[in-house]
């Protein structure tokens, strides 16, 4: 349904003739709650000449706080102030024109889900799974083609849609619980009624919505409650910075200053984005530089949100809010973050928090700067006073550091080097273990190509994606070394997930057709994981690591229970660690199993690696 | 001289005839000065079993408030405290066998200079002149070989001495001050009576000594005087992290722990540092990696000073303090900065500081990273609380910003940008103008090497030095656009001045033999660095700069008297700007004038830049 179906009751008709009839055509959000720490919730209502009405309402503890009309009579925005003793109801909201009431909306306000407000956000003890949606599994082959929707399905085409849904995500939940996959990022489910590369899902066309080719608002909700169910959480992935050319207000815009560079007709005008995110703290920077990196476009179908403009700031904090409490969410992964407005981004941070005092959301900044990555994350004690409320961030600087410490060539400049001093500089992070750590994402080329489809190396990479500091996060398919073409190509690193359709020669749930090289990757991405959650040291524990040497590098991750030894060895040859050197974090008297082969190790003499091994030793 | 002549008088022949008779061979400061801040002065005295005797001083103002002595009987330490009101003159310091006087000592202790304490060191009005003494001038050929000398002059050897000297320096005064230099840093001067590699300078063998194949410390203080009289300031290298490993305490070790991997005897042990100095930093580094990088030796010829050594702490300190009152310094410039022991650092820092409140120390911190360099900048607030007095580094970042921005195509991460946003990052510096920038130094390779001998592009590095915020370091030789090989050579980057040696073909005093390149050169350095003495706005205005645009970086200095606008263009093409884009900070109805062609520019009309052409206009 692409439309509310709204309980409008017309009333009053000695309206002159000649004047239009207002209408009410959309209210949002689609409902509020009772005994949320924020009293108000600002409804925008939408409907021709809407704005020549006045809102009342009788409700016990809830009241018409603020009014606020803008340059396009179809808007009206009524801010509802609800006191902590409001009960859940019908809110009968009048709408009068004069003392006669001219329309009547009944606006749904719930009861919480228990609990909902100290919900636990992802942390260091999950491994996020990312996905894109269309490309993962068709659960419901009726949905890969909705009329009311300008794009179809065209399993052909790299940037078409795929037919991928909800009813796959849900039924790919017990082999992601067998993986060892604790969270669930999907890409945008919102609608993109947009009539090209509307799979993207970052051109949000109504943000109310799930798109009605994954699924309903109502069978996401059932999915995250699945999810939750299995042990997995589910992480939004939102986009407060633009939205798509065709969402509903393009035809009919709130107000001119809701769009940066606005044209005077509802379309705004693409003048592209500099991409200079250095602005934002460079003390040199030209003011037009820094405004222009903020409102500037990313492309023409998607215009740019102007954040500052008060009733859109409100609609989508509010609409963040509505998503988390709606659907059950334990996370949010926020799009594109720094090209938002960074006053509106400190301030939809603190609300969101406010309202989930143990939740997370993690920022997107991409930048191999840990000082530009560093800036955004809440607790930051930055130099020029910006207070961000946005607990963790992607990190960027060091998924760069990791691919480079891979594929180089070892010397004092290059190779494991790169990530041991990537690591030193998390002194400038207020938490650097509430940074997501990565090995490719929907935007980057595919790990397994990237290391040259060399699996000692692709083991590394997940050896030390699920030990070191931080919440790690695989892309959907690494867990099958998917590969890509080494330059950025967003159709095929979205390629179809094996077994997601119909007929699939290769089918990762059964392991059907899986090849020894997937084979292999499915069974070590399984292992690790699972031992993962058993491994409280690495959720949350200390680091120590030792400056790389002949070609390995080793680091521990230790708490009172465990003691983790991870050692990477890129050389040609098995290197043998006299063990003295790490004896101020490595006691010798306790057992040790290597986590990948299930031997029992010997602390008490020197330890050998085989030639580009992975160790990973389990120490209690 | 290599020792010090000591008016010593040996009293009392009582004592056993087995027993060895003291004696007293060195006491350093070789003297000290009434009127500091700092109250106390630290002698060390040496000779065989001095320290059996006892020190006793009868001066009004002045006393004994410390003795101290070592596991080494030929050393003696005799902490001086010196009252406000104490007067210059000859302290005369008894050393006691008992009741008796077994040596006396007349120790001098002298008027400070006037003005001495309220010395304005280098700043952002200055351009630094780095030069190898041994390579620059030899302006008096006797002193090439000393005999009481390791090394003799050869100057067929790339890594031999060649002759230069402080007469060679003094002689080139009026070269330096007609360029535009006005401010003078010389490796260091101090003896290295090391076998070989002497002329290198950083392998001290007497920290009280100018070399004598350099010259005299009295000849180095008339040099510096003479300079100072032409507006030269003068910075004296300083290493407290190392010494030469035929330094003469090596042949007797004060005590065992005034080395680094000690070995029992005095020489020490060579363990080399792993130079990993992100373990400073690192919230996660390994105890046994950082105490690597700081206590290991950079080669088996220099022995590491364990500052942590309190009588070797304030040996070095009062070393540092006596060479800026002795020779009248303007500046000091710290080697291998943060190798030493931090916390020495700072105490070393702020002493010097103590006594010079409008002095200037400039440290080398080798490093790319910003986060690393600004670390130990005083005001600096650092995440571990470590404070640090030095107010000035060496900017290696922006260095390597430099070099990249030039010679790399331009994209949208080369070339420009590499400036644009390495300056981005000066907000984690607790003074970015007070850091020095370089086109080079000892330790690199030429820049006009570096750039492929491309006149455009060195033209371009030069505008880009002399203009941005900081205090510009040329490297000598490069006025004459002097080559070296790409990879580092040090013989080689450390080639004679033309014209430094008599009979030199070619001579840059003279102009003689001079090629159109090297003509064209010295000449753009002349008129960048005598303009530069005017632009107050280049000294210590603002900054503003405008993100790369079309190959072109244009940015701006400005203060209330003057706007420098600087367009450095890369395009084989020229480049026409539209000036609205600059407003924000330039005026349009001033005047301009084209500081490299004298020609005035109107600022109403669209500015062209030539292809590969450096614009600088001096607005007023």
């Amino acid at each position: 349904m692409r439309f509310l179906l709204l309980a409008v009751i017309l009333l009053g008709c000695n309206l002159p003739l000649h004047a239009s009839i207002p209408t009410l055509q959309r209210v949002e959000p689609l409902n509020w709650w009772v005994g949320m720490q924020h009293p108000t919730v600002e409804l925008l209502l939408y409907g021709k000449n809407i704005s020549s009405l006045t809102p009342a309402l009788t409700y016990p503890g809830v009241a018409i706080s603020q009014v606020t009309r803008t340059d396009n009579p179809n808007y009206l925005f009524v801010e509802l102030t609800i006191a902590a003793e409001a009960k859940a109801g019908q809110l009968p909201l009048q709408l009068k024109q004069g003392a006669k009431v001219a329309l009547r909306y009944d606006y749904p306000l719930h009861p919480r889900a228990p609990g909902s407000a100290k919900r636990q956000g992802f942390n260091g003890s999950d491994v996020i799974y990312l996905l894109t949606p269309d490309r993962f599994v068709n659960g419901d082959p009726r949905n890969d083609t909705v009329p009311a929707m300008l794009e179809g399905v065209d399993r052909a085409k790299d940037n078409g849609r795929h037919g991928g849904d909800i009813a796959g995500m849900q039924a790919a939940l017990p082999y992601l619980a067998t993986l060892g996959i604790t969270a669930v990022w999907p890409t945008p489910l919102t609608e993109n009624n947009q009539p090209a590369y509307s799979y993207h899902g970052y051109s949000a066309t109504d943000l109310y919505q799930v798109d009605p080719r994954f699924g309903s608002n109502a069978q996401f909700r059932d999915f995250v409650a699945a999810a939750n169910r299995r042990g997995i959480k589910v992480i939004q992935d939102i986009i407060v910075n633009h939205i798509g050319s065709k969402h509903w207000w393009l035809a009919d815009l709130p107000a001119q200053d809701w769009l940066n560079f606005p044209s005077g007709d509802a379309k705004g005008r693409f003048v592209p984005t500099n991409h200079n995110r250095s602005t934002i703290q460079d003390p040199y920077a030209a003011a037009g530089d820094r405004q222009l990196f903020t409102d500037g476009w990313f492309v023409d179908s998607m215009p740019d949100l102007n954040q500052r403009q008060p009733q859109l700031a409100t609609y989508l904090i509010q609409n963040s809010i509505w998503w988390v409490e709606y659907a059950g969410l334990s996370g949010i992964r926020e799009d594109t973050y720094s090209y938002a407005d960074k006053a509106f981004l400190s301030e939809w941070g603190r609300r969101i928090m406010q309202e989930y005092p143990h939740f997370n959301i993690v920022g997107e900044e991409w930048s191999p700067n840990p000082l530009i990555v560093s800036y955004w994350q809440a607790g930051k004690q930055n130099k020029d006073g910006y207070v961000s409320h946005t607990p963790a961030m992607l990190d960027f600087p060091l998924y760069d550091a990791l691919l480079n410490a891979l594929v180089e060539q070892e010397s004092w400049n290059s190779g494991w080097i790169r990530l041991y001093e990537m690591l030193s500089n998390d002194h400038v992070y207020a938490d650097p273990f509430n940074l997501v750590i990565f090995e490719g994402n929907h935007d980057t080329a595919r790990l397994f190509s990237v290391l040259n489809e060399d699996m000692d190396l692709y083991r590394m990479a997940l050896s030390y994606l699920v030990t070191m500091r931080g919440i790690p996060q695989l892309f959907y398919g690494t867990e099958l070394a998917m590969t890509s073409p080494k330059q950025r190509d967003d159709g095929k690193v979205r390629a179809d997930f094996p077994g997601g359709w119909a007929g699939d020669q290769v089918n990762a749930f059964t392991g059907k057709g899986l090849n020894a090289t997937q084979r292999q990757a499915q069974q070590l991405v399984t292992t690790l994981l699972n031992w993962r959650k058993t491994a409280s040291a690495v959720h949350n524990g200390k680091l120590k690591h030792f400056a790389p040497d002949r070609g390995t590098y080793t680091y521990f991750r230790y708490n009172e229970q465990q003691t983790v030894m991870v050692v990477l060895n890129k050389q040609n040859e098995a290197v043998t660690l006299d063990l003295a050197r790490f004896r101020e974090v490595l006691a010798t008297d306790k057992a040790a199993i290597n986590v990948l082969t299930g031997n029992v190790v010997s602390l008490q003499q020197p330890l050998s690696i085989p030639a580009r091994g992975s160790v990973i030793l389990d120490i209690r």
